[in-house]
């Protein structure tokens, strides 16, 4: 049983009290305490496949920061590794695929069934023990479209021109490869679940590079085929950019839209409509201004929201350089807003 | 006077007895006659700073590909470092700023009258001379608010959250940078023109990381100025990733709005409405499909357009990897292509 159950709430459209709140990144990045973790080790990747410190990092906000949801501390790249191709997380420059697929014959390489990542959903339930019922734990994955990126390109790129080149050169093959990330994803989800995950989300980092009907074929498609496969627990969809889609995302098979900084929440509600809940949106660079200018605009994003069916949180994950005492303003701020109704 | 003027027809307005067609980014990047040059030299700025050689690059597209313009080869960072702040080219990384603006202490070490960049002039007054009239000659520069995100962030960025967090933290000092660049900005077009310039264009490459109301405030704002003091030729105004801003874009005192590939043109033309020309916005990844699917993609682009007020383009500068013949199948297919109307 969860003491605090206010996301779960939120997110099955139920009435809360207060606006429940967290960040995006939260687990990793800004907090000291985690990254005296983070230097003790190897690199990224021993943490993530780690389960007691995966869990320990996970856990850090919810003591420290007070937010109403623990998200459990991974990668969304381990989807691809699982289905084989190996990546490694270079300092200061993000991950680096030393194989990548460039040719149909290469699908043939990959798994998409009895993937490995045990590593994930023990970490899942230590942290569920050591939550002991504190807060709900948020699983997630990456949206099939932002795994294929990573699968063609290999790497982080400022224009992904190899994967939506694909798209042009050869549609059916990335409807296979997204086929198999599909599958996989659904699978690696409903672990996570098993495990103790009592939210999910759907992180598509770069829906925003697509256009509005290739995101339909290519996007959205296969995180509906993800959404109405799962309905154990409530979803929620981040289609990071892609704005332009919010019509089409508002007939998901999921409870909870994310939304970026992009959007203003009067907007959102009035294209997605009264049904779904939705989450988000304050700027990270926000979290740099003083104290009054942030007050500011928390208070803006709320009175815009309002009060039921919505999660506060940022439109992009918390930026590393950000000062921890700023995040527990922003939580803060959110905890003891009145809403005037 | 210009024996092809389709462009600057276009621009004005004007009936066109075809769509006019350029490449963004289409001198230098993707023909080998200019790799050639360009492994001969010491690196791209000694390319940007040499009249003689950046004319020749500047004029290969016309000879080779057929373009109806020339854009003449140079980098909107010329900007910042005649202000002050020197800039190296980083290979296979981008520009490298070694100061950086921090503090408004640090804009008094900036300077935004005589600027040094005879280079540029000399530049566009050597390809006047060679184009002899064949077809008219683009300058541009960069918008205010993309020189200030390099100005601050040092270089590129997934995130140009330093930038970003400006607004936050110090909005004034925001607003003194941008005046300083939009003054230097408005004294270098008007040279431009003097030099030879036929139509400008204005780069907004980072528009699309600021909300609706930050891109109002930090960056139209500034457009403006400088389509207001330019009077002598169109100008053309393209902010990459800001279509959430159309709607405002339309009231800017210029010719011409350029578009990425996130927006289809009949939508485009909806919110922007009758009065200006529209210059886009084929993916650049198209040009990676096979040659039916390159036609029919141009083709569409077409039809949704239409044929008056309208500059085919790509609503991305060509990217280095694309094949050249299919750089001349893209530009075939607008010059042959019959509207039914």
């Amino acid at each position: 049983m969860l003491k605090n159950d206010l996301l779960i709430r939120a997110a099955k459209g139920e009435q809360t009290d207060r606006v429940p709140v967290w960040l995006m990144r939260q687990a990793g990045r800004i907090l000291p305490e985690y990254r005296a973790i983070r230097e003790s080790l190897s690199g990224f990747k021993e943490l993530v496949e780690t389960p007691d410190l995966a869990a320990e990092v996970t856990i850090q906000p919810v003591d420290i920061l007070g937010v109403d949801a623990a998200i459990i501390f991974s990668d969304i790249l381990v989807i691809p590794e699982a289905m084989g191709l190996p990546y490694t997380m270079v300092e200061k420059k993000g991950p680096y695929f030393e194989q990548t697929i460039n040719s149909e014959a290469d699908l043939k390489k990959l798994t998409s069934t009895n993937l490995n990542l045990n590593y994930v959903f023990d970490a899942i339930k230590e942290t569920k023990k050591r939550l002991d019922g504190r807060v709900p734990l948020i699983g997630f994955a990456g949206a099939p479209w932002t795994i294929l990126c990573y699968m063609i390109e290999g790497s982080g790129s400022k224009t992904f021109s190899k994967p939506r080149g694909l798209l042009y050169k050869n549609p059916k093959m990335a409807h296979q490869l997204l086929e198999m990330i599909t599958e996989s994803t659904i699978a690696y989800l409903k672990e996570q679940v098993k495990a103790g995950a009592d939210v999910l989300q759907i992180f598509d980092s770069w829906a925003g590079i697509l256009d509005k009907k290739q995101y339909a074929e290519f996007g959205i498609r296969y995180i509906n085929r993800i959404c109405e496969e799962i309905d154990e627990v409530p979803i929620t969809v981040f289609s990071k950019g892609a704005n332009f889609s919010l019509g089409e995302l508002k007939d998901l098979d999921c409870r909870t839209i994310g939304l970026d900084w992009h959007v203003d929440g009067k907007t959102a509600r009035e294209i997605i409509g009264d049904e779904k809940t939705l989450q988000g949106n304050l700027d990270p660079c926000a979290l740099y201004a003083v104290d009054d200018v942030l007050i500011q605009k928390v208070t803006e994003m709320l009175d815009e929201f309002g009060s039921q069916k919505y999660i506060a949180n940022l439109g992009h994950g918390v930026y590393p350089d950000t000062d921890p005492e700023k995040v527990k303003l922003f939580i803060d701020t959110v905890k003891k807003h009145k809403f005037h109704q």
